[in-house]
């Protein structure tokens, strides 16, 4: 027998709105046993002082409370990515296992999660980080029965960051004192521990990290939490142990306004169709984005990173969420910001959760 | 003989970066007299205390004075519209005439300005405005050769808006009090007034201005301005007046997410040919957008108008932004905030200046 | 015997940091039984999509439900105004209640709370809730065993605000479609109900709520919240049934920068000493911040009104916040914004909270 | 024969409102040849994409060149500090000579300008431009006729910063590729050489700048400017070889809240009256204000280092804005940002002009 996978992307009415999920639960759609990890797009600013995260933890974490141990509730991944500028519509991704048929001649879509041990201050953003999240990937794989590199399509990371209580916690041997920065090195170790289990990237040295922009990983997504200080990893890919009509594949934009490589990836829902031809097949869309370092986009200055009134992950997030949404049809799209290591300069990873059968919408 | 319309897109380097049109101006390809119009894409926040649009216009006007006798630049519109967010690069749009050939088979790119009398503050937002602007369009359609309603695609306006000193001038009897609203009921009534005159919209009343927003045009596109106090009109059209390779075109977003309708548009340009496969033929897009007033986008929420950190219309310049940019391939585009008549609720007019001919790039 | 009055000052590291209380009422020192109102600063925006305020009564009201049966915590009002603009410091204010001694000759602090019932959305705005919140403070003062207006020194009331859903609930007749003007309409209206129940307003129409603000409450504090639909209200004042070192006073800042009146209150704490002698007598200062309407303070100029980027709001409570911890010489202010019908247009009301004896500090 | 200053403070109705300015010239109370430099305070955000600096330099520029030949000109100081948060106003400081009388007794208000060589963009944030600062210093005092470093009370100075171009052109040998960070660095080195010029500091190297904060100037106020490579430097004293009732004193803040030091300051225009007595006598008011790098006022948290929607600089401004404004009684204060090594962390200089007779008031 196999596993399948359920994904339920369910909007979210504020942070603390988990009562699509509680009913879903209630009607025995989900066995909050069987959750693997639940994924959030907050409405707050994605920035430092985005407590909608926090919040809307708290509120799941409340109400999954009255159906699992507080040991599995500890162990379930939550990472909420705040900032759904432009259009982009707050909603919760649940992703859970139910048993599943005999095994198929496709791989289906196959998920896992697994946490590291708890880092400490002065390992966030460095070699030790990358280390780690390598053999947590190997791991979350192995959990999912993905024995193939090429068969894993993302890697969604939640990592700590520093605060100057940590810093001090180790005697300031802490790679940044600035809590800003320690957020995109521990995304940016996160996603090089990615890039190393997926065999992307060789051997590397701390100086690599945030500065060597020539390695990057085509499937790792990291969002730093304040209230962690060990890195979650959710493992998704394709496996022949899962069955059921869902599939996952992944693309990289080159830069931000890359479209046709996200049309090649949605044309694998609806080969040969139209824009916006399969928005119900098209089940979860993840993507990074990020303004390029260069302040260029083929040639065009952009003016993100000189906004000193609104933060160019902001920025960067409204308007790749404004491109993705054109070409899907819809505005529930897990896009989130910061994009060290992830993809090229300017650009970012996007995989797309879809539906093998056209008659499976999404929940 | 006939005439024939250029357009010169241009970056811009910052508000006061008008180097790139005086060099052209210099070295002949543009003749400062028959300037027809100047727009501009500045990196200002688009809203009340945007100073990039009147320090864009300073700057233009003491280059343009070397050029022009003061009577002339006092009557050439410059259409500065704030706010590049996400990675839409600041430009400037330079509308002029040369000389063309004998009259053709088709109709040619066409475009005229004209600029009505002051309006009393007591006229802005109400339908006094909205009879001036339609008489304008009309005087304008005739200075351009275009004889049918039909050929015009896209009008753009500059109007004004209230200030507490103007409200006082005229004791208080104005249509709002605050300087915000004025700004949108004085787009609203110059786009019934470019309805009007296009025949889309038939009799109105005053209380029907940012209210029944049933009415709207599919080719008006408004900004205001606190510089002014008469409304000025720019109309492009096809006419057979004019030759050269020149075409303009324009279709309606239904929604912030309606890329389709925008693909049909560019496939004039390209015919048949995939996403961004003609950016050189695609000269200048002029588009308006804006967050639905339902709070919704296809059914799912967006938090556009909840945001007090980002205004709105901040918001949806760069999500249409991200997927005009991506469908057309580059960024310097002429995206548009505050669509008050201005195509339905949460869409918007789009305008496309193309060449016919693969050969003309833009300058 | 009497009752007397216990005021901690907490600080607070974050929304969800309910640890300070929580120390206390496990030492001791708060019965939360007799708990009578929490008050927190949160360091949101203050404004619509401000969610540290949900976030720090979800906090609350998860850490009182393990002393509180949930029907006295229903009825509990915690009212949490976001915003710390400037050096201002996010902190709890917690007034409770314990055994006093006998009567003594002076009137000490009392004070009590009481809940309305529910308002319905069109009752929001509009007479039906300034008559609602003038019974309310008539019974909470009774409650309070305070027996004459002049002895009430503060009202602090949360407050409805209007919704899509709930202007539908009621068939669209509301006061006003918008949500953010439906928050300065109900904090006016409350407002003017403090005024009519404490004698300083006489009787009023719809048409003066939110238009006729020579109509005013020199101890009204109104901040509205989403998440309720009746009006809590606080009443803060003396009583000669109540005994204990604390006392309580009131003054009213003329404009936003009138700091004489407020350093005439704080002289009441230390007669005769000079700036910031007094900051542990100090022990509360409750206060409301606005921009003017006129756009000016004393004649000249100020810019909150027209800054898009930057809501007048916050720039009001940095401003008048930077006043207020100059003369008192500390940051943890109550220092709320939006003051419609509370106090003069541009000032507000100021309330201090300070100890008689110099041997008492706040916690 | 002595030298007299003349300090003309001027309210600005925007960026480009040059007329109060004009006017004073055309009614020949100011002497265009004899003005030493503009200050002004314009309202922008103060940080990066702040363009009303460079709009008002370039509207006083065109008005003043009218009356001035271009060398005299180029050479004119003219330093725009943005931001005008809470209540402050923006406004215009006009530091022009004229004849005095015979020498007096007592020194009196005194300054002269000077500009250095133009900064190769390897220089900026390093010992070379604190050595180019100190020298400056020493030239601009002994135009001014100050002998003493002790009669210097304020030197206002506007620095380069580093952009990619500049970056570019030195092959990247720059202190850092952070346009941000080089404006923090410009201005300390500014200051740094401001404080050697003085003899506040001792030796340092390039290690020192942004880094050792126990070095500091208690009369150093430097602003960075992209518009300019040199450093513009305006010192301000006392000096006998200048007469007339105007003075200049300075104290310095040592945090935010520090209002005591402020009204000794404010002490010495009106000797033991109250708060506010003398808003016509004190004349100009410059101050520098930040957000303390402990992240702390006086043990209690401050958040603007962790507003992600709020620049720390815009958050100060406006708290030590009202902080000063309701101690003086107006506010058109010239309140700056970003102090490193202007006085100590979390504090700043702050500069008193006042009249020595109550007779004399502002212009």
């Amino acid at each position: 027998m196999t596993r399948q996978a359920q994904v339920h992307r369910l909007a979210m009415a504020g942070p603390s709105d988990v009562a699509p999920i509680a009913r879903l639960i209630e009607a025995g759609e989900i066995d909050p046993a069987r959750i693997v990890a639940v994924l959030g797009k907050t409405e707050g600013n994605g920035c430092v002082n985005d407590f909608t995260r926090g919040y809307a933890v708290q509120s799941l974490r409340a109400m999954l409370a009255e159906h699992l141990p507080a040991e599995a509730l500890a162990r379930l991944p939550m990472v909420m990515s705040g900032g759904t500028e432009g259009g982009l519509s707050p909603h919760w991704i649940v992703l859970s296992e139910t048993d599943g048929s005999a095994p198929g001649a496709d791989l289906a879509l196959a998920f896992a999660a697994t946490i590291t041990r708890a880092l400490t201050p002065d390992e966030i953003g460095r070699s030790a980080q990358v280390a780690l999240v390598r053999a947590g990937v190997e791991e979350a794989m192995a959990k999912a029965g993905i024995t193939r590199a090429e068969d894993v399509h993302f890697v969604q990371i939640k990592c700590p960051l520093l605060t100057a209580e940590r810093t001090l916690a180790v005697g300031g041997h802490v790679v940044t004192t600035s809590m800003l920065k320690s957020m995109g090195l521990s995304r940016g170790a996160s996603a090089l521990g990615v890039g190393q289990a997926l065999g992307e990237i060789g051997t590397l040295t701390d100086a690599d990290i945030g500065v060597n922009f020539d390695l990057w990983s085509a499937r790792a997504s990291a969002s730093p939490g304040i209230e962690l200080m060990a890195c979650e990893i959710v493992v998704m890919g394709q496996s022949a142990a899962w069955s059921g009509p869902l599939r996952i594949a992944h693309g990289v934009m080159q830069d931000a306004i890359d479209a046709p490589s996200v049309a090649a990836l949605l044309g694998l829902a609806a080969p040969g169709a139209p824009l916006q031809s399969a928005p119900d097949r098209a089940i979860a869309l993840l993507a990074k984005a990020e303004a390029s370092a260069s302040g260029l986009i083929r040639g065009a200055r952009h003016t993100m990173l000189e906004d000193s009134d609104l933060s160019s992950t902001r920025h960067a997030r409204g308007f790749v969420g404004g491109l993705l949404a054109g070409l899907i049809g819809h505005t529930e799209l897990f896009v989130s910001g910061g994009a060290e290591h992830q993809g090229p300069d300017g650009g970012g990873p996007v995989a797309l959760i879809y539906s093998r059968s056209p008659e499976v919408a999404p929940a």
